[in-house]
């Protein structure tokens, strides 16, 4: 097991319905010296690639992000999902599924920050069903700008976004790959 | 000038009603490098006063929080504007007056991410009404929390958050104090 999985066999805890719940040091209260290790991994995994920015999703893709932006010497740009009030300039936007509400929701990025010649990483904290990152292709692809991978802090593999990323041809890396939850217990993949 | 007003004079906007828009490197894209000085910034001035926890709230606050948190060695908590569906557990919440929309609303925080035996840091981007601050600060009571005190990437002092803070007995410390915003112009205060 990496450094992320004995973490999260130590204080995650799982939820009935395939939930994760690590917001000990992930998503609520967060670990900055694990979250800056997590960078370094990812930032290293993609070496050499020629990345320009990190592209990321408020609010709890906004650690990872910025860690893995300050390893590779990149802005990061957080998508946001409510459009700010001074955000009134031209935005690209991508509708974003919810699962857990049943809804769509439309991400906002802002389109100075992208543009064709970007190399973009994008990077979040989970990869579930896949529907953030969907929707942060999407806006890269209106903007034009390559997507060179997806990094995520966990990949949930059996809820379908790690296929969608793979199949559609983008490189995925991730620092904990859980290949089911069932019974309470995570069995990672490796 | 230092590093920060610096950067604001050469990238920063100044909208109608007050609005210091400098989200090309603060709060939408974000300058991980710059970032990391601010946070070293406001940990040096904080130093020797034993905290424990940085307290901010998401999203804007994160990027600061967590390089102030990375270094004083110390856990990051972020307040959530939605209760998450996995946040299930008891919570401590405020409310939060939005003067752009003119309603209050919540946030939460964890209750088992603070206790009586914390000394916080509350971290924001903005202090402009210090209404979010002042939600933080009856989150920290509520959980029998000391606050250390307050440190802000940019304070709009005029708009009074900056007085309700030091009136309240609370240390603020901030890279950038604007007096004014008058004729398009950012007036710094020494």
């Amino acid at each position: 097991m990496n450094f992320l999985e004995q973490r999260i066999v130590q204080d995650g805890e799982v939820l009935p319905g395939n939930v994760l719940k690590i917001n000990s040091f992930l998503n609520h209260q967060v670990d900055p010296q694990l979250m800056m290790q997590i960078g370094q991994t990812l930032a290293q995994r993609f070496q050499g690639t020629d990345i320009t920015k990190v592209l990321t999703c408020e609010s709890s893709g906004i650690a990872p992000g910025i860690m893995t932006a300050y390893q590779l010497g990149v802005p990061m740009v957080f998508a946001r999902k409510k459009r700010p009030s001074t955000l009134n300039d031209a935005v690209y936007t991508a509708p974003v599924f919810s699962y857990t509400k049943k809804v769509n929701n439309d991400i906002f990025v802002e389109k100075k920050f992208l543009s064709k010649n970007d190399k973009l990483l994008i990077i979040d904290d989970f990869l579930a069903h896949g529907e953030a990152v969907k929707g942060m292709v999407k806006i890269a692809e209106a903007a034009g700008a390559q997507v060179m991978g997806v990094g995520v802090v966990v990949a949930k593999s059996f809820q379908g976004g790690s296929d969608w990323v793979t199949s559609h041809g983008l490189r995925l890396e991730t620092l904990a790959q859980i290949g089911s939850l069932e019974n309470g217990q995570v069995h990672f993949i490796h």
